[in-house]
């Protein structure tokens, strides 16, 4: 049996256990009750856990944990199951451990300018509890309305904002987080300044459950900006997109936001929104954003910004004058994600370069991918070097093009890998497109982490003693490996 | 014997080895030429090694830890030798590791903001080398001139623009380390977001040499800010000041960097540099700047920040309106940590708290070196809560301000723990003020590093569940402990 599809059941005994710790009404194993529990948003992945359990309080985390390292279940932790690396699938059953439950905000302390949550808290929660005090949470997965502060601490999730505020991981000052023995971790709070001992705020971000289970995190907070400035610029090719990135932070300007979107995507997009694309020969769009606390500089930034658009060959650049227009720009790029997901299956993939390397990037997906016959659809943030790309069936043999065709003429599924040959080839370009991301000083998984999907290609940007030093820590602190096992760190060779 | 001071010698076979690999001039073993691989600038502890050992490469600097490896011979890593909590001392002996002939500048890579330097590169040759272009790299140790990036790495090293900019490890892409079995590591790259694997880069930044000598860095950069305005604003009380820097935040402004000097230690360093002090009787101080891409906006935040420092009490507000007025200003903030330290021994402590807890911190600072017939001067990192207290003996069984009195009168040694009275006093009183700031949810360490001088205080603000994490990931990355042993990890219980 491949490793990764070795299902542990639980026991009657097991299952009554964990109901005196959590409740009975909160450990679920009916079919029914498990299928929210058996998938997440990567591709069509359903792995249906043993039991479902959801406890309230660190405490309950800590017995579970205890009783799970004790019999070897293993545990999958879960905050909005919105994560595009299979992260919270229970490869190999046992406990899906969802925080949902633990969903209190437990304080926003404006003077230090920290929020306290629960892990289970939703991101979009947070972020209107601080805006009402004129306060701001800055990172904005795509997913914020339905993922967990938890999920993003795991995944140290990314979104569009982090171009000039950083990732998750740069807003944790300290997590309370459970260890595979049941042991409760303390690794920071208010304080802002704190080297006493290894960063393990830092190790626990990112470590996609494998390590602990994310019970509260303080967060840091910043004032809300009170200006902003949004631009459209549409181009005439990708190229022409991404050097336009690269000038306008040569020329010191520092986007809030910098997205870049292909024709597919924007074509896909804005059709499900009703809404109609301006410029419809447009290969590529950037959507730019500048921010702070006064008008004349975020003027002065936009301004800037749109003159060196047009120098680097922009269509047009379209400034959203007002709230409604910005937030209609955004909800389109925002809706790229469920929009081409809703094209079918395809193979999805994150990759992350240095900013200047976006150029080759896109000319390298263009090319893997036509060879493979595949259609691709590219979108992400460019100033981060961070570039989505969803690989199709691309049915008529055409250009990526089709995919929007496909899309208007109501095939909702142009269908990804629906047999071996297909597989293949999905496999095989996705690969390469990794291959050639690691080869310009890139990696497997920019903002989405590595889970199941990076998994066997983290070598392509990690060398051994890296991943030998993954293993070692993964043992020290989780020795019988039940924390989401087949996750992140690769099955061992041979 | 005590843990820490059982030293390993070398035998000659030994020493013959080291210089095969890197030549026998960077073997150093007589007593002369190790006085400087002796001390770093902690209190007056002196550690000699066996043998400094120089390598040019991490090619060598591989070869010497597998061999300190095969043959259990400690390593410590040395840089500029400039740390405050004894990281570079030998304590056991063995082999003090100086980076200090790997001080290459790799790379500035303008368009990706990013330079590539070797560990031993000083800090302040980077600040020069990327401003020449434009650009800027923000952590500015107060040691900047004398201590090397490799340090600053290993230590996750603070400075006063830490208030806008973030510490050492905001700044760090990746790094290249050797672990201590010799193999190398490379965590990190040009590419701004990354989440393949465990965050290995945050984990070794801060390990202060525990788990690996970090050979080269790739840090991040941003435009350097052309617009400055700098404040000083003298306070009668240091309550007052504390206060203001909360009321700063408040109103939403973001210093670049927010100091706090008490009179002793603004008397001590004005001294010293021949400046008169205006507003002797000023119990605190606030250096106040702000920096950015506009005049207008930076000249906007400094006058909104001069009218709140006047209605939190300020006796004055004085802008430093020209470069040169700015550098001498920052003359005398910088010169306050060499300056205490030629009034004689002293305990030094590193103390974080949250920001909205320096005026209770600094009252315990008071009531608890009165209590102990101790003067302290303060001084630190006001907006991050980063609090410098030296302990003295205050000789006259005065106030604080007898320091400034000694240090006027050319008494140069006023004397710490001269006898065993001496020492549990000054121990007993250092407790205390790490208990306080602990109590306050604040750290043992803001930015100093553990070392040996905050080492068996670390279970003050630590738990014992981190206490042990620490040690299962020291085991899994280094073994045989052959790494700075003695150093961050208290030692075991019983």
């Amino acid at each position: 049996m491949e490793e990764g599809t070795e299902r542990r059941a639980l026991t009657p005994a097991e299952i009554l256990a964990l109901r005196e710790i959590v409740g009975a009404a909160h450990v679920l194993v009916l079919p029914d009750d498990l299928e929210p529990y058996a998938h997440d948003w990567t591709e069509d992945f359903i792995h249906v856990p043993a039991a479902a359990v959801r406890p309230r309080s660190t405490a309950e985390v800590s017995r579970v944990l205890a009783l799970c390292n004790e019999r070897a279940i293993p545990v999958t932790p879960q905050g909005g199951r919105t994560g595009l690396s299979g992260g919270a699938l229970a490869l190999h059953g046992g406990v899906a451990l969802s925080l949902d439950r633990m969903d209190t905000i437990l304080e926003i302390d404006r003077a230090n300018l920290v929020v306290i949550v629960e892990a289970g808290v939703i991101t979009q929660r947070v972020h209107e509890a601080v805006e009402e005090q004129g306060l701001s949470y800055p990172p904005d997965p795509a997913s914020r309305g339905s993922c967990t502060i938890g999920g993003n601490v795991a995944e140290n999730a990314g979104g569009p904002h982090a171009a000039k505020y950083g990732v998750t991981g740069k807003w944790v000052l300290g997590l309370e987080a459970v260890l595979a023995d049941g042991s409760v971790l303390v690794t920071g709070g208010k304080t802002r300044k704190d080297v006493a001992g290894f960063d393990l705020t830092a190790l626990l971000v990112g470590s996609e459950g494998t390590l602990a289970v994310v019970t509260k995190a303080w967060l840091r907070l910043m004032h809300r900006p009170t200006c902003w400035a949004t631009l459209i610029a549409p181009f005439g090719t990708l190229e022409q997109a991404a050097r336009c990135v690269v000038a306008l932070h040569d020329a010191g300007l520092v986007p809030a936001a910098c997205e870049i979107v292909d024709r597919p995507a924007a074509e896909v997009s804005s059709r499900r929104k009703g809404e109609s694309l301006p410029f419809p020969e447009a290969e590529a769009r950037l959507l730019i954003e500048f921010d702070g606390a006064a008008d004349a500089e975020v003027e002065r930034e936009a301004t800037l910004a749109g003159e060196i658009a047009l120098e680097c060959g922009a269509l047009d650049v379209v400034l959203a004058t007002d709230e409604a227009k910005r937030r209609r720009l955004w909800e389109i790029r925002r809706g790229i994600g469920e929009a081409v997901r809703e094209l079918g299956p395809s193979a999805e993939l994150d990759l992350g370069v240095p900013r200047t390397a976006l150029v080759s990037l896109v000319e390298s997906v263009r090319r893997i991918s036509a060879e493979a016959g595949l259609a691709a659809v590219s979108f992400g943030h460019a100033s981060d070097g961070n570039l989505h790309v969803h690989l199709y069936r691309d049915v008529r043999g055409g250009s990526a093009r089709e995919i929007a065709d496909i899309a208007r003429e109501g095939h909702t599924a142009p269908g990804a890998a629906h047999d071996e040959a297909d597989a293949v080839r999905f496999g095989a370009a996705t690969r390469a497109i990794y291959a050639a991301a690691a080869a310009l000083g890139g990696t497997v998984t920019g903002e989405h982490g590595v889970g199941i999907t990076s998994r066997e290609h983290l070598s392509l940007c990690r060398s051994r003693a890296y991943i030998d030093a993954l293993r070692a820590i993964k043992r020290a602190l989780d020795p019988l490996g039940i924390l989401n096992p087949g996750k992140l760190i690769p099955s061992p060779p041979g």
